[in-house]
């Protein structure tokens, strides 16, 4: 039995879901004729209270479209610096946008709206990129699956309003921030002009994104898809499985929070644990005291079938997740009790 | 029963394809622990004798990141006017590499090898882009499924090693063309550097390509997929498809030709059609005689239940394909042959 | 006694032009304080009728940033087969703008109003680039310096209201044509949204070119000019050339048309030329008999003293300028008498 | 008398400037034929005993050329936050290259080989952008003129070897560092792959950079110069201006630096001035009091034809040049004690 922690994206489609996939009237998503993949894009759509969706192979594809529609070559867009769009994709942003990112030195991969508003660029200044989109990502992946205080988000739009900017949230994890923050889809609807939702981390589905959003950016969508290579044919069978995970699968994640959560416990009484991340949704950050290096605690938790993931710089992340069962948690809490004992 | 002839890429899975879906091992393919996709890529490595093989979303995204991995900004490729890179991939020749195309007015989308060496820019005259890549296509889609005589392709290698150039094949419809030319994959494995070769369309699976190559180019393989957005977690669902086609669809190829063929002939004796192409394999392309409009003619087979396709300037195309049965085959000739009477 | 017949490009600065730089007064025209520069700039601002003018180091950066400032990465421009900005400045198109080239296989180097519109790609099929800029070239370079008729000009303007395209003029060598034909820069400024016009060919100054066009496009010209690097200090002494030579060099240009004329009948008469094309203006375009090699033809030049330029193919270029006198002329027309007698 | 200390650039040339200008022997330096050109290239090439050199029309251009030529698309650089090709190149290095920034939090604008090591990303974890070069400035421009310790930038160097980067230094103001330290050119010459050098700042010609490096990399050169448009014509006036400054001008850039470090004193002993950074050479950074506005403080000094420049958040910039005449210096020493009494 391997307990694998490195991401909440190695979960395996549960007999349900496989009975979706089997039972999923499909068509050519390109032609969009797809049935299945139309239905899971309005049953977000109606969810968010956006205007428009299209579903992407992949978060990163999503985020980097997003981008790209909602920016110029040359131009600037504010994120934290350990957002997920500048550190790992791949420097899509560059790459796919032509477009530079200003990065902010936030709280927990989260950042303000007052450091927002000072890290825009005078738009008369032509010397600097003309800053054009703000970026946030909720909950945070680099920052241990914090939680934005919603507010903070409102006052962010209204500072986006102020100034002309476009306003992404890349959503990868939204489902654990809404369930940790009882909160609703249409709330994040009303903010952002585009929204990324993955349906392959807490969800559990096989595979894909979906990009939300307004109707005036998402009309670039299908193109800005279509020339990074992103459309798919009878794609229904995994969108199917989307369309199950909304249905199933949403209600269940309180149940990886609290999981991640006893985890986070337990480091915390550990000698050889330097500090633990406070652990809001289902992803432990926490650091090893300086006398145990990171390649030795991986190598010990590898050799107990035990799989998490570095961060790079001392930083250690285990993701909690559907296919983490209760026999594994409590197999796992013990180890890491008894470790170094 | 709607006839849909606009593609191949409108098949729907088979019952002992769906059971291979639903057998699937699957794993997360981003870290590349997804065993089926595995077995896939290795699987077609050794029927090409290529070295490497990935797999990406799309045809599109496999062309695109075969150019990319060819080619830096600014540079120059080689490839036939209709080609498919060039015309139906959304721009992404220059959107994703920056490279611009040096198009040949072949014959039926073929190029030949006396016209890729007199369209090689001079390497040191730097006003002009450096060409850098040939691209074929094969079999042809805008020129209706024409196929390569493959002494020319290899006299196209010997242009490309005297000139240093990449050299690509957009094999979407390869299987096609070893079908009709009796050919072994391996043929093609030796004189390109790259192939992409698709899954969904005469193959029948629900999606997806892959791309084929030598080792120095395809170390590049996972960076190109990554930024574009194309990895994808739990796929071997879908690469099982694959799987299964390749074993169990290949041989039947012979009867979506030879069913174009028909409609072919029976095409070419109506006194409402001007010209039809030589049909070589699964495309009929046909031009109206000029008292019969385009939109009428499609529109009068939709009445009937037919879907056909326009390449626009009076280009009509046809598609045969694994959903297109024999009863649809009998009932669309007699269609034909009826029309206009 | 050189003649250098290769370019229009290689004229040194008369005395009066001299002087004029020596006397220029300047400024940082980083910061638009360079009032030589300004000058210039509402010179031609007026004279062309338009909105908004900006100096370039080159006709390509003028070009390239026009065509960057009307489109966006994907997007596709049509021209002629020709077209400098295709196929000699560097691969620019794609590079600068990631936009792709749908090129017509014209007349000459000029294109109709109906070729236009059949290349343009229909804008809701999202497969191909979106076409959105059209870019002609007036006297042609490739095409030997041919005029277009300026009522097929106002035409295609007709076709890019019609489709919403951007319309931009490549007038490296504009002076010439406005000569040739008689016409007033006004008539070109009404029908053009951009026009890029060069100094440094016919009117003999060091260097430059200015970027004409309304001001909706043009509030983007800084921007793009610094982003590629064409912002400069005090240019005022080179901008003053360009004022001296509005003033001073355009009513000579007819002189230059007359020599090319001459050149040209002589070489029609000589047995060892193939073909001349028609000459219009200062470029004589023309193909050797098969028995004469160009190189040893450039290199008889050569020898005494004779330089000219090869388009490739076969195809030779003479263009005549400031720098070559009455007396060079004598000594050419002879010499090409008296050539392989 | 207008005082304008906004910035070294705007400088006028000296008589003795004027006629090299004037004399200057040109020719068409987009066919390298102009002999001025060539040979300040030389003359830098062996100054700083590189391979080769290489004219630009400004230095963002230069600096871009080389960002360009060391990367390739979706790649990661490393500099300090406050990087003059990050901030004031108009975003050029993502969208002339598709290149990503990682700042680093230096200090004063330089950073230490232990913080570059620290920001490279690991070359086989795809997910990032892989790491390619490292871009120092010296002296640094929004760092006040502070100059690196020589053996930081060899130690850098050794980083760059061990991890195969590209090393390129922003030479905008190379002249102060050299002067403020007594160094040789062939120091930096040794150290690094490319060098941009700048003559119209210090050197006060009126416009240009040159572009220094190893064969290998400068193979690359002319073609990237051409496709963003930096190839002019007769620009030997141009370069003339820059051999002159060479020969003459060097040596009376410890003036300027004698001029900051008064100035810097001067503004250390008023009570309206909270902050002087510690002045090297010929950039003064100051920080106004709170009681002070920035725009107050400015408009007092603009009244008396004093002009000096913002960089934002409360900081001022001073920069002493060749035409800061003694009595102007005078004057303004005065204005600065005497201000707000």
């Amino acid at each position: 039995m391997i307990i694998d922690l490195r991401s909440d994206t190695v979960t395996r489609p549960t007999p349900g879901m496989m009975q979706a996939i089997m039972n999923a009237e499909v068509g050519d998503d390109v032609y969009k004729e797809d049935p299945t993949t139309n239905k899971l894009e309005q049953k977000l759509t109606d969810m968010f209270g956006m205007d428009s969706a299209l579903f992407f192979p992949s978060g990163s594809m999503a985020n980097q479209a997003a981008i790209k529609m909602h920016t110029q070559p040359g131009e600037q867009l504010i994120a934290d610096k350990w957002a997920h769009v500048f550190n790992y994709e791949g420097g899509g942003v560059s790459f796919n946008s032509g477009v530079s990112c200003k990065l902010i030195d936030g709280n927990r991969g989260m950042v303000t709206a007052a450091q927002v508003e000072e890290n825009i660029n005078p738009p008369d200044f032509y010397h600097s990129p003309l800053t054009s989109l703000v970026c946030l990502e909720n909950t945070t992946n680099k920052g241990g699956g914090a939680c934005y205080d919603f507010s903070e988000i409102e006052k962010i739009r209204q500072v986006c309003d102020k100034h002309e900017l476009g306003f992404h949230l890349d959503g990868a994890r939204i489902w654990n921030a809404l369930e940790a923050q009882k909160q609703n889809p249409r709330d994040y609807g009303k903010v952002f002009d585009t929204i990324s939702v993955c349906l392959s981390k807490g969800l559990g589905t096989p595979m894909g994104s979906v990009l939300l959003g307004k109707n005036e950016i998402m009309k670039k969508a299908m193109r800005v898809r279509k020339v990074l290579g992103g459309g798919m044919r009878q794609i229904g069978f995994m969108t199917a499985a989307g369309i199950y995970a909304l249905d199933n699968h949403r209600n269940r994640l309180a149940e990886d929070h609290k999981k991640a959560s006893e985890i986070s416990e337990m480091l915390a009484k550990q000698s050889y644990v330097k500090k633990v991340e406070s652990t809001e949704t289902n992803i432990v950050i926490f650091y090893l005291a300086e006398a145990i290096s990171e390649e030795k605690f991986m190598n010990d938790l590898l050799q107990k079938s035990v799989k998490i993931s570095s961060m790079g710089q001392g930083k250690l992340r285990i993701v909690t997740h559907f296919d983490y069962t209760d026999a594994m948690h409590e197999k796992l809490l013990q180890m890491l009790s008894d470790y170094n004992k």
